[in-house]
């Protein structure tokens, strides 16, 4: 359904000169997904600079019943972002940074604001914005609140959702819902702004936050620990958690041909083992305090799980150099399997006691399934987040083998759900995953889901075909 | 409107022999709040055992558009679980520990169970499960997360509904929402356990949930520090959370006053300093290692905070017994006020930043309207939680004192409100505050909040008269 041109007209004349575009080059980056896996189209691109702005589009796309997309950093994988023939609302204008309050730890922000940005303005007060990610140079704080993101310091800090005190929010109808309290405490009625977080833009346009700030870590060891298995990990994990106060600021684990992917495409990265064994968990502790003991207790802890068996060796930095070095090793992991042909992915979570028994028995299956097929599942070991990637048979047709993506998808995500798992651990439902979550959530699930939809975006223009 | 008795009969014959009750004796002591501020009135008392239990009786409630009232431990504050003519639903019988996860850091249990049994399960699995306040010896699970409690470590682990991680929800119709999953990251649609935590009884019945747990502390200290004033305090949680590394459990402040009532009517209490400062804080700091270095973390980060002013004095507990003593202070305070005649209390929340200018203002605004009173404000100062309580001027007549009682909260909680703050940080709206909490939230989140009870409970038979 196209939209008519007299109602794009006057979308035009609210916006304003430079409020709007509507010519193919300008629009073309809003409508591609940086995986290249969705591609969208729209007649016009809103581009509002205050809440104000976010009021009166949707005051006039609730009266004239014309669906809008909403769209940050345009850095989601699972094309929540992109629109098929709706008006774009772009909030990426709207990157003030409010106000700062140390004392209180919190700080009050656009939508718009850079990931990057909010993390450097907590920074000048002496403060650490946690929410830390791949693609923190673009993504904005309206959609990584939207999308509830998660990132490698969940373990320590909370998802997204955990950060947020209180939200500004403008409803389909254009009226405005001002949550933006920054309190820890405050029991009056439902829990309004929770309903905004993680709905992709469905429900509401959050268009400023109250977010915590903590103190900044002053003390940070990295280490890398082999292992037998992926078990003997999840004891590590627990073992590094007591014995560290709960310092665990990243626990990943690695598999063996994931870093074997890793050193022969990534240039300037070392083996921190050799022979590498099956599985290679990097920790990360770190506290707010100047605290010199921190290494000794993490070096007993590793030194104890060698004793006790399961870890084999470890290895722990000795300088930022070595920690960045360690680090590389995982964030390389996504992009060393571009070079080992098609890949099939997954972002999935299982209570942390099934991820090893999960990492077994999907492997199994996929390999039944596929001879030959490289299964690298890596990921956030404390949050029970698997991103269970499958590389294709060496030699195999490519496109043959991305071609069965679902198929995979159906093995990986049965198993992942009949072990109390989800489909999507930290990326969301978008358009990408909508109609499958439908097999995985009971009926029940979906119909309050879907009634609270039409109690808040009664004609349905807030991201139509996204999420439920 | 009273329920008619044919239809009091099909509840009974659905509850069958030893599932109702009827008779004045047994109901009497569902029908009063611990206070005595709430007296309530019920034709029938229903006691499921399970939750298909809870499902029939809500599903024949949807059908003869019967109100019901939820209760557990029958301790909350503000009356949201006394009926008034409802059919009251105790959930006291479903206490089952469904499973302990020590791999996954989680529990399973009915809504029936007891605080202290639920604690007393984690730790069996060498586990901690923090919630801990007042009345956990009776308190119920299903209470506990309807209110979203609070207590004196959210400081450090948050409010009840941060500990959640699953939930089984029975809803207004009788149909069973299960959301019983045990992970920490779920990006798969709205989060629609977070509408039915804090709702109190509104949206549906809590029946079973899953909670996190965490590794037990095997190192606590706690020290009392003197004070000029709530500034230094203030100063002082910033300095110790950051030298012990984010290891505070418990930060409380108390005010001379509260102090003096704790040491003239508490028996076996003893003045930890003479004279006593103006202001008092406790401390406690844990952690689950058995760590050495901590004790000594925070007797620096006390001569610091003495060193540079605002900070007086101080001293640590050398021992279980010593920590007891401490905490036995805090604990008096709210007893201690009982003996010094009527008191008019109030259970504000503000930004951190906010806590000693609100305390200022609020007493100076008392103060002038009711000259003698006396002001005892103390509470969870790491939260921002201050109850902000009234002694009565000494010798005046009680009964006119607490006539004022509207007089005092629209006092304080105007200023609370205008310096960013809530009018209830733990306990709640009940029926106590649910038509004064319309004066402090805007029309749109007034709207919303009713939108989505008459989404939930179109026929408004879950705890009516309450929170909305």
């Amino acid at each position: 359904m196209a939209i008519a041109p007299d109602i794009l007209d006057r979308f035009k004349a609210l916006a304003g000169p430079g409020g709007f575009a509507e010519d193919p080059e300008t629009l073309a980056p809003y409508l591609i997904e940086w995986r290249e896996r969705f591609r969208g189209r729209t007649p016009l691109l809103l581009r509002p600079r205050t809440k104000e702005d976010v009021a009166a589009i949707l005051k006039l796309a609730s009266e004239t019943q014309t669906p809008i997309v909403p769209q940050g950093g345009n850095t989601g994988l699972v094309g929540g972002q992109i629109p098929d023939g709706e008006i774009l609302v772009s909030l990426t204008r709207m990157r003030r940074i409010l106000s700062v309050d140390p004392e209180n730890n919190t700080m009050n922000l656009e939508a718009g604001v850079v990931l990057a940005d909010a993390q450097a303005a907590a920074e000048a007060a002496d403060r650490l914005f946690p929410l830390s990610l791949a693609s923190e140079g673009s993504a904005t704080i309206g959609g990584l609140l939207s999308t509830n993101a998660g990132g490698t310091n969940v373990v320590r800090y909370g998802n997204a959702r955990d950060l947020v005190l209180g939200l500004s929010v403008v409803l389909a109808d254009g009226r405005v819902l001002d949550l933006m309290r920054g309190l820890r405490k405050d029991n009056t009625g439902y829990d309004l702004k929770q309903l905004f977080l993680g709905a992709e833009g469905t429900l509401g346009l959050i268009t400023e936050a109250v977010v915590k700030l903590f103190p900044r870590p002053r003390t940070v060891e990295v280490a890398l620990v082999g292992l037998d298995d992926v078990a003997s990990a999840l004891a590590l994990y627990h073992r590094v958690q007591e014995a560290s106060g709960g310092a665990v600021s990243g626990f990943e684990v690695m598999p063996r041909i994931g870093l074997q992917f890793v050193l022969a495409h990534q240039a300037g990265t070392r083996a921190p083992f050799d022979p590498l064994p099956p599985w290679t968990a990097l920790i990360e502790i770190s506290s707010p305090a100047r605290d010199p003991h921190l290494r000794g207790a993490l070096e007993s802890a590793l030194a104890d799980a060698i004793e006790a068996g399961g870890a084999v060796t470890a290895v722990l930095a000795e300088s930022a150099r070595d920690r960045a070095a360690f680090w590389a090793l995982r964030d390389g992991l996504s992009e060393a399997q571009k070079y080992e042909g098609g890949s099939i992915k997954h972002d999935v979570s299982v209570p942390l006691s099934q991820i090893a028994p999960f990492i077994e028995e999907a492997s199994r299956a996929v390999e039944a399934a596929c001879p030959g097929i490289r299964v690298v599942a890596f990921g956030h070991l404390g949050d029970g987040n698997v991103h269970f990637n499958l590389s294709q048979p060496p030699g195999a047709d490519r496109d043959v083998f991305l071609a069965r993506w679902q198929e995979m998808n159906d093995i990986v995500h049965g198993i992942a759900h009949r072990r109390g798992g989800s489909i999507s651990a930290e990326h969301g439902l978008g358009q990408m995953k909508r109609h499958e979550i439908t097999r995985y959530k009971s009926a029940t699930e979906m119909d309050v889901m879907r009634a609270l939809k039409r109690t808040l975006d009664p004609h349905g223009i807030l991201n139509p075909g996204k999420v439920v």
